[in-house]
């Protein structure tokens, strides 16, 4: 379809259709969506390629609503490609539907789910960087975007890596439209500010009127033509266009039309306009890298190693036994040690610089396309993309994360760069696995593991160089725990600890036992899920008494999670949670963990009162 | 001082004591000082206007190192000033010492503190608002940054809103000294790719040789007379610079010198200059608003009202009982309320569109100078400025924020809207307080109180309309809980909810009346600090057995607050938790409430099982 008139009756339609899709539940953003429609009546006419008969085709282009609550205009793509019924379009938000208020990949052909703004579009650098340097297949990421979220900064970060990375495979498109939730926004329809900021970060910026066709189907031509660089279509456009009770009004954001029958008799009524959208022309295999197999890296046992170098070691491994491993830093892959990967595996690592957000967004966009992505920086700049990695659990994302030096147990730096929050943020997070690894074997067996796991896994790892505890044939599921020293059935007491307190809990119970004292250590590297078997069989041995230590504040992790392995079981320990409870400063690691009330003789002291209160 | 070569004397004397102070520990960033010395050299002997004897001068500049791993350059400036002594400078990230890693308020002359790339920026352009809009006083804001951190998206967010709100009184100074972490950064020298950007966002740009006195002099003059717009100084700089074993090398992020001696003498020694820094040229008081006094709002029993609604109301009347209450708001205030404040003291409103970081950084900024804000989004965006919370903390800061539409109560709108981890993540930050009423008179009493409480404050306001069950005279201390529903001696279980889920909760008890099972209903409003006392008297009276509910994941939220406070109590009650485990669609709140297993049918069902399994 490469004609105004039929442009024009295909926008129309997708108008009606989004009107009457928001019209049933009186909810959903129909006016949103009228903004757009000019402009993806011509993008899905002429310049897709997709075959919605195949949607892991993976030569299909991939188009991104980072505007997600104009999902009525996505919808009715769909319809107007003959994807869905007509009566599956009007269950749009209701119970049990997948026409959800925001797309999510319950849809086949939704990539991602968006719904929180200035993330489609970094998530779609991410999908662009997968098909130039992992696929390398021609596909394109179409990207439509609002104008209000151009206030992201996460935004500027995807404008920043899209030109560094030459991403001529990506397109996007703003509809300013000028009108945000709660009034005009910052620019209004000022195109030229935007198009000035995409210039100025190495975009082509092409300025047009998103309701003129002639303008719109220029750009998109010029879009596909243009090299080395990534285009940005910034288009004027009004929202409600078509319809005069709401076109270019305030107060009509996130409504559903009063009068829906004479808004759609104004556009022209119901059509039923099929489109024959164009199919991939290449049928191309993805890239596929060498794996020629290696052995897990391993290390002596009571030698020190740092689980973090551990994490590079056996990522570096992992990228020779698994072509579909890649890797992501945020600029700091000398302390991560993702740079041991990136070594070995150059065409699989991308460097993200200081943005987290991005990075993130990247390994959602990379696993969109079936690459497992290791996400690595400091644990507690993980922090930064928090909303990122909430809207990847409902993209049911798979990819990994690791987040070194978390802790005060890495000392001078300071509490700026401890990640205190980091267990309790992402056991809170749906499909999230949480591992925290206590030494550097250990360590390697579950990096290999984090690849099959399905969601979202995050290990947790340490600064410090730590004893090597475990043989490197032994083995650690995900879900368990393990037994480090125990008396068998002459425990005292069970203490808890992971990464770096399991260290100081050894060392407690070494010095309990020459008082006589037997302290079960159970190591629960494995926080979530967690191995509720395991500590419902400790305490039952150990008199119901347990002293859980963790390196982080005491909300959500290590004493609450193993709380709520108890908290309907038919006996419930008593439970002496130690956490760190003030500010840290700097100071050595020891120190630090002696301040905080984590270190070897506090986790003695408690457990002597417990065991004396007790035993008395 | 306003001459060359006192200057160059000053420069090299920051560097030394820079290299001198991160000797002791071995630890710290004297490369990433030393680019940056000459800069600070002019800035505090020339510009800068500070009362170091009187730290809370409001007259004061602000000078916010946004690279905070530049301590030791801070430090030196301090020793410079005659602030601090050589003896507390060598005390560098030694335990018990102030001079930490990377700069907290612990010093008086900290606004904020800084170590998380990219937040110095956005929180001075809240002072920066501060000063022009609330405070009214000519104090000026510069803001030391990296080139590294120029890739956070935050940084635009900051540049945007700095340019959008005129602020001529912010000077961001950019230190270019190419090299990351790791490597290059994504420009290295170039300094104009810098400037066009932030010209293109509305800034005076101008770029120098950070090592020519007279062009950083030149640039700081220029940018003091500059009005109408915030201006940036792009310097081209040398790491490490003066010192040959380090300058401009890769390799020497965040080390010590090897040599020190050595580099001290290549340096010219060690010198003990003192610089009188001008004191404030004004003694102007901060501008204070009307305060005419106002009755908190008041709803009726029996009818119904939104918690967000009792929020922008009470808020509203708050800003005309307090001068020093302010709001920001990211583009939603139409649909938190927010938009009473802002129509009831336009004054005291700033809205920061969809840029909940810089929502945040500006509500940090503004309490740098005394104001209380008040930042309002969806409860899920707020998880965008996640880190931005957790540094507030290090910050000591004290703000209060409100997020909306929280739950799956909220319908239609489906996941991407719903913050199930608001509860965990905001829990597990230091010195927060976590409040989730259940009604909107209690709101409007809760609202009132976070003005006076120190630290972060988080509100967790429902969508719904939900039944007003609380007089209007009634008290609700913060770290409180209510008995809502009891029939004191005889009731057989205790179901814990707090906002959707209270009413939920209170429909189950009512329906479990009338099969003779009484259950205790308590409101968990304060959901940190928790009400220890109150549950455990629960507990106790109703035979150790509780249901908790939540509109939230499993993790973090009311359930593991209230197994936290048994934890180590004597008598632990059996706690069955009721939340939030596959992810939810869209649909009606009551469809969604009934799917995730937390409505009145669910809840009653829980507590039937609970004491069925226990009565018989």
């Amino acid at each position: 379809m490469t004609d105004g008139d039929d442009w024009r009756e295909l926008g129309q339609q997708l108008r009606v259709d989004s009107i009457r899709a928001a019209a049933l539940t009186k909810s959903g953003h129909p006016t949103s969506s009228m903004s757009a429609a000019d402009l993806l009546a011509v993008l899905m006419s002429k310049y897709l390629h997709f075959d919605f008969s195949m949607p892991d085709n993976p030569n299909n282009d991939h188009l991104i609503f980072s505007k997600g609550h104009a999902s009525p205009l996505l919808y009715s793509v769909y319809k107007a490609a003959g994807a869905i019924t007509d009566e599956e379009l009007l269950t749009f938000r209701k119970f049990g539907s997948r026409m959800e208020g925001h797309p999510t990949p319950e849809i086949p052909w939704v990539d991602v789910a968006t719904g929180s703004l200035g993330q489609g579009l970094p998530i779609a650098v991410g999908v662009a960087l997968a098909g130039k340097q992992l696929d390398r297949l021609p596909y394109r990421v179409w990207c439509v975007c609002g104008d209000s979220e151009m206030a992201e900064g996460s935004m500027w970060e995807a404008f920043e890596h899209a030109a560094f990375y030459e991403l001529d495979n990506l397109t996007a498109i703003i509809d300013v439209n000028r009108l945000g939730q709660r009034g005009e926004t910052m620019h209004g329809w000022d195109l030229n500010s935007y198009a000035n900021r995409a210039r100025a970060f190495g975009w082509k910026a092409i300025e047009i009127d998103g309701h003129d066709f002639d303008e719109i189907d220029r750009a998109f031509a010029e879009a596909i033509e243009t090299r080395g660089q990534p285009t940005v279509v910034v288009a004027r456009t009004l929202k409600g266009k078509g319809v005069k009770e709401v076109e270019n009004q305030l107060n009509w954001h996130g409504k559903a039309l009063d009068h829906p029958d004479e808004a759609i008799e104004e556009l022209g009524g119901i059509r039923n306009i099929v489109v024959d959208v164009a199919k991939p022309e290449s049928d191309g295999r993805p890239h596929e890298f060498d794996a020629p197999g290696a052995d897990l890296p391993t290390y002596e046992v009571g030698s020190d190693a740092a689980t973090r170098k551990a994490y590079g070691d056996a990522l570096a491994a992992l990228g020779s036994i698994r072509g579909d491993v890649v890797a992501v830093d945020g600029e700091v892959s000398n302390s991560t040690f993702a740079e041991i990967f990136r070594d070995a595996h150059p065409d699989r690592y991308f460097e993200m610089y200081i943005a987290e957000q991005q990075m993130i967004a990247a390994a959602v966009g990379l696993q969109v396309r079936g690459w497992h992505p290791f996400a690595s920086t400091f644990a507690c700049f993980l922090s930064r993309a928090y909303d990122f990695v909430r809207m990847a659990a409902i993209s049911r994302s798979t990819f990994s994360m690791c987040g070194s030096h978390a802790g005060v147990s890495i000392g001078e730096d300071g509490p700026s760069q401890m990640a205190l929050e980091d267990l309790a943020s992402f056991r809170a997070v749906h499909s999230s696995t949480v591992l925290y690894p206590s030494d550097a074997n250990q360590t390697a067996k579950l990096v290999a593991q984090m690849a099959d796991l399905p969601g979202i896994s995050y290990m947790r790892t340490t600064r410090a160089a730590t004893p090597v505890i475990y043989g490197p044939d032994e083995e650690f599921s995900v879900g368990g725990s393990r037994v480090v020293r125990s008396s068998d059935d002459d425990d005292d007491v069970t203490i808890v600890g992971a990464g770096i307190t399991l260290h100081e809990a050894l060392k407690a119970a070494e010095s309990l036992a020459g008082e006589g004292i037997n302290a079960r250590v159970i190591d629960l590297y494995s926080v979530k899920p967690v191995d509720v078997e395991g500590l419902r069989e400790a305490a039952e041995a150990t008199g119901g008494r347990i002293v859980t230590v963790e390196d982080h504040w005491p909300e959500g992790g290590i004493g609450e999670t193993v709380l709520s392995a108890f908290a309907d079981a038919e006996e419930r320990p008593l439970v002496v949670k130690l956490a760190v409870t003030e500010m840290p400063t700097s100071g050595k690691p020891a120190e630090l963990l002696a301040a905080a009330g984590i270190d070897a003789d506090h986790i003695a002291s408690a457990v002597r009162q417990l065991v004396g209160a007790r035993v008395a």
